[in-house]
């Protein structure tokens, strides 16, 4: 006998069907009778854990950012050791999950981005909690990368551009439903970085002559 | 005496009015009342034109590609003959255009690309129109640049990343309210450029020393 597989309590069955809903449907088109529908549970629970449809959107958010690491993440640094090799394997994975949808849907991140940055101020700061979380886990590969970057590179920089390429390939690829401009704009990252480890490389040899030719 | 200026048409002051009023709320929270009051017209004259929304927001979309040359492209290329500082002036004039909303409302095409890329099929080929005849122009500027970039630089793909950089940092910059992210991807993509441009010189050189050493 196994044991029955524990039921997902209400709050998570809310969150998940609200999470579920506003990125298939965006956060306005969602109504809560939907989401109470598809979480199976009825207008009190909800409103006593959510006492509104924005607060219900601030708890998506939340959540989004605890499964950053588990979802995102871990997959990725599951897959390789190698910091740069994860940088091209987190852009990868996204392809894999949105190429068998046509590249529907979109990042549910950037996709709220869009939709409630301007209408729902106090939500702003938990889109960027999201953002920002992902661009540091990029920037913490680059930094183990060490000196197979270059030194002046800013590591920040670099990390915040790497999203920037997902969402604004992504956003290319859904209204094409195509991959074509989220894979060019990957593989023009490759290229800059191949270029950046060739510069590295450089500085590298250099630094050994340099040491060498003092006597170091 | 100066002659009055003309009149814009009923049709242009729907399409203005529609356009503006999607690029600050959305094609969906838009009503179609409020189409009628900002354009000042009557209900009949606006379906006479166009019997749907639907069909207003194909004819916004058209609009907007019209409008690409001359608001968008044509001020760049009156800014600067220098095809590779033309990419970086066409960045820069996105952040001058948004940075004193404090990067508010964001691109109207990359928004409607996420709000009706998947609802409304029939439209994603015009959003499509609007992000390839963009690349187009940057595409045409990489090629003026001749032997300053690399032979096998694929000018397309480039043309592909400009365009992701812009969107994906203009949503970045609409979460945090801030530049911060839109220019770092700048500043990486111009780091990128001068990689490809000294590779292209090493290139020049290797190929002005082969053709001497061969007597050519």
């Amino acid at each position: 006998m196994t044991p029955a597989a524990p039921q997902p309590d209400t709050k998570t069955r809310i969150l998940d069907a609200a999470a579920r809903l506003f990125h298939e449907q965006g956060f306005n088109a969602t109504g809560v009778s939907t989401i109470l529908r598809e979480a199976n549970i009825n207008p009190g629970s909800l409103y006593n854990l959510f006492p509104s449809k924005d607060a219900l959107l601030g708890a998506v958010l939340e959540r989004y950012t605890e499964l950053l690491y588990p979802v995102v993440m871990k997959p990725v640094e599951d897959k390789t050791a190698d910091p740069i090799d994860r940088v091209f394997a987190l852009l990868q994975q996204y392809r894999d999950w949105f190429s068998p949808l046509e590249f529907r849907l979109g990042c549910p991140i950037g996709n709220l981005a869009l939709e409630v940055a301007d209408s729902h101020p106090e939500i702003r700061p938990l889109i960027q909690r999201n953002f920002d979380g992902w661009s540091a886990f990029v920037e913490k590969w680059l930094i183990e990368a060490g000196d197979r970057l270059p030194k002046q590179l800013d590591r920040k920089q670099l990390a915040a551009t790497v999203l920037t390429v997902m969402e604004g390939g992504l956003m290319q690829a859904r209204s094409s439903r195509s991959a074509a401009a989220y894979d060019a704009s990957v593989a023009q990252l490759r290229t800059y970085f191949d270029l950046l480890l060739s510069q590295a490389q450089s500085e590298r040899g250099s630094g050994e002559r340099a040491s060498r030719s003092s006597g170091g």
